[in-house]
């Protein structure tokens, strides 16, 4: 049975749910953040995903605004009561970023970083496990293990794509780790077609595939221009564009009566 | 538009459809062939696959029946309608294996087996490629070029997953192939979760995840006694578990209105 | 102990040797080859390799000349002595082929092209065996025996580089292939550093590590005009790279000892 | 040119020097310790490794004794003057460890831990860092800008495998890095064959081909008693097996010329 993690009064993830998180790759601005917010209110999205600290390969690229970044998401929390999934990628600044995340974010960079796993495991927020470029699931669930031997099981499992061969896409999504995981472990396992794929045509179909396959929830980011993002544009959506996703999910969902 | 493939009078592969062939993966006696043949036909599946040239990885494995394998398999057409998928490693059977077989396969291993391509694009009859263990994108369409060149357009592209360091699953099965072939060429996409898995109870959800993404079908290695084949038997449903997943399927295509 | 394969009265592959095979990728015309042949004369290469029959991955790139760039190496051949090693794709091919070729090869997309492995194996020349780009040891030594079970056991494995995400060289060059598929087997292991590399300033690195781990010799792609190669001229070495890189490596042969 | 790192007055890393660095996986005791201090220092051994932080896959296995194994290795330097490689884990022991450490390693699995990175950045030691074990030349260099952005240009940058779906060595070592990394690089290539290969048999040929290929040294494991080492005994030499490379090496340094 997979466990249900509890992000609000009435917002689990895991069981019979299949949650769409969605945001921008960076925090950029609070006019970035205001329009998205105002745009997911509508439509009725409860987890706001966008990165504060970037951990970005070169380290010439924009690297996030950091706490200044948490401060925005914060404020979006307060006007809309969003649930904020953020990454953290330097151990001393899990317990500062308390006040800001409602889940700590775990990037397939950090999967091995224990230091950081364990300081997470510290807290009593769910924690999202992105899964490793290169890590077998057993690896995978060896890190979560530092996590929960720290007390905290409050684990997501994010499945974001491989690295192989394969370099037409960005990575390549193993969706077979969804049953797989959920198999071996008793954590939900939700879905990151942007990374899992790098391509804004390929979400979708990627999308509709992890519904079917059985995992919790997707995470799809969205930015208001994707042209002018600060990364990662080529594989965010358009607001308009992830109007159209939600529509389609939400008709598969609807027609497979998965709530 | 992905052109639609005509196997039969009323039977195409491509369009809205999506297609269950099934069958074992070696052909192993009249009696193993007789007993799928009869559940096959009242179950409705109309190809069925079974290897009659088994490139096994060890010379001292079952090779197969070889043109007796061929031979049983007709007496199936004969007896039921069924059309027949039957894999072919040699260009020089090419020819004396056409009044067998009614869809040519070509293995992984064959992927850029040059001679052979050539010979089947010689034919006038369909010719299901598949994907080659570790081939990209644009190598697998090389490949359909050279039956193309040939003058057989009628080609079938299978999906049954890339060599990764994950050795959890058999192969790892890359569903995004599926969206960017059908963007990237007008061939139908099928997907074989028998050996892009490689484990029994992997096949349901990857078969739902196939028809989700798009997919104009699946094959299935199905076996009486799956314990007792030949090879590849930890892959093979039984007919009980085959007749479940029909089930789940069909029920499945009709929510989503595919046919 | 490794075996030693018989290439001439006087001229062994395996043993303490390090031998030295090179030649152009393809046969393009008779003065190419002529040119070559001059040179390797003087400079004492014993074995040529030249493509007659290409491989190539787009079915419109240049397939070689076939049997006239057979003929072409056989009157190298006769004028100069030379043994020929030149790959074969089809296996009604081998039998007319044999009054060419010497050394029959073959390549990396066939290692486990099995009616053409059981042909080259009925037959009493030796045979270069190259690994599969995506190959493990077992599947290598198992591509092995459908040539040696048709009671051929004068094999050379050919070490050519593995596919991995790693793009800038064409292949990973896996040198430890060489003492582990000794130590597995009997037969002598060459390297291919052209292929394994993709990258001529990576070719006499690459030779030197061959040559210090153990190899029984290299496969070197030499070009009169590298820059107007009709394939693969980007990884191959000019007449006067390669004298140079016969240079050193002499040298090190003779610091270190082998023949 | 390669930069030459200083590591003591007359001992440097780069230029024509080909440096042997050992010492076991992990600090287990004093005891193991003082063997090995003492026999190292009789092979005239300069530089000792020895995990203090062991960043295991598994949380239940051994993780190392942390400062108190720093501790040990302190003493054999204030005994023997051998200066101390170690792996460090978390930023916030970075300047804690300074004491104890004479060269900071960054591991496979931080290759990207850019918090890590940008701590040592900070000291004035010099940084060995370890290739990622899915990592491209250029994600490499991109993490050795996250250390000289911070101002410390000590890099030694430390071939040990990729991850590849060959899993008979326990990584695939791409040996053609160092030719590659000291082109794109102005920093000094080492090679880890124990982590490279992960068989003890195969440690020598691969310490062999990383002299001739040109790398500025090799890191070796070595424990008194590798079956009772407490991690990565089967890839650890005994101290009579690493005597011997010890003279293979240095023989094949001197026929070769190289410091």
């Amino acid at each position: 049975m997979t466990r249900q993690i509890k992000i609000d009064e009435d917002l689990y993830i895991g069981g019979n749910e299949f949650i769409i998180i969605a945001g921008p790759c960076a925090v950029e601005s609070e006019k970035q953040m205001d329009i998205i917010g105002r745009e997911f209110y509508r439509l009725g999205i409860r987890i706001i995903r966008g990165g504060a600290f970037k951990p970005r390969t070169n380290p010439a690229s924009f690297q996030g605004l950091g706490f200044e970044g948490l401060k925005i998401l914060k404020s979006l929390r307060d006007s809309y009561g969003f649930k904020i999934l953020s990454e953290i990628l330097d151990p001393r600044d899990v317990e500062r970023a308390y006040e800001y995340i409602d889940i700590y974010q775990i990037g397939s960079r950090n999967m091995q970083n224990y230091a950081l796993l364990k300081e997470v495991g510290k807290q009593d927020k769910p924690i999202l496990l992105k899964r490793g470029m290169n890590a077998t699931y057993d690896e995978w669930i060896n890190a979560s293990e530092y996590i929960s031997q720290e007390g905290n099981h409050n684990i997501i499992l994010c499945e974001r794509g491989i690295r192989t061969f394969n370099s037409y896409t960005r990575n390549t999504l193993d969706l077979m780790s969804v049953p797989v995981m959920k198999y071996k472990t008793e954590y939900p396992v939700i879905v990151d077609p942007s990374h899992g794929t790098g391509r804004r045509n390929l979400i979708l179909p990627a999308a509709k595939a992890a519904l079917a396959i059985g995992a919790n929830g997707v995470l799809i980011e969205v930015h208001p221009e994707p042209e002018k993002a600060l990364s990662d544009g080529y594989q965010s959506l358009s607001l308009e564009e992830f109007k159209k996703l939600l529509e389609e999910i939400n008709a598969m969902k609807s027609a497979l009566k998965i709530n």
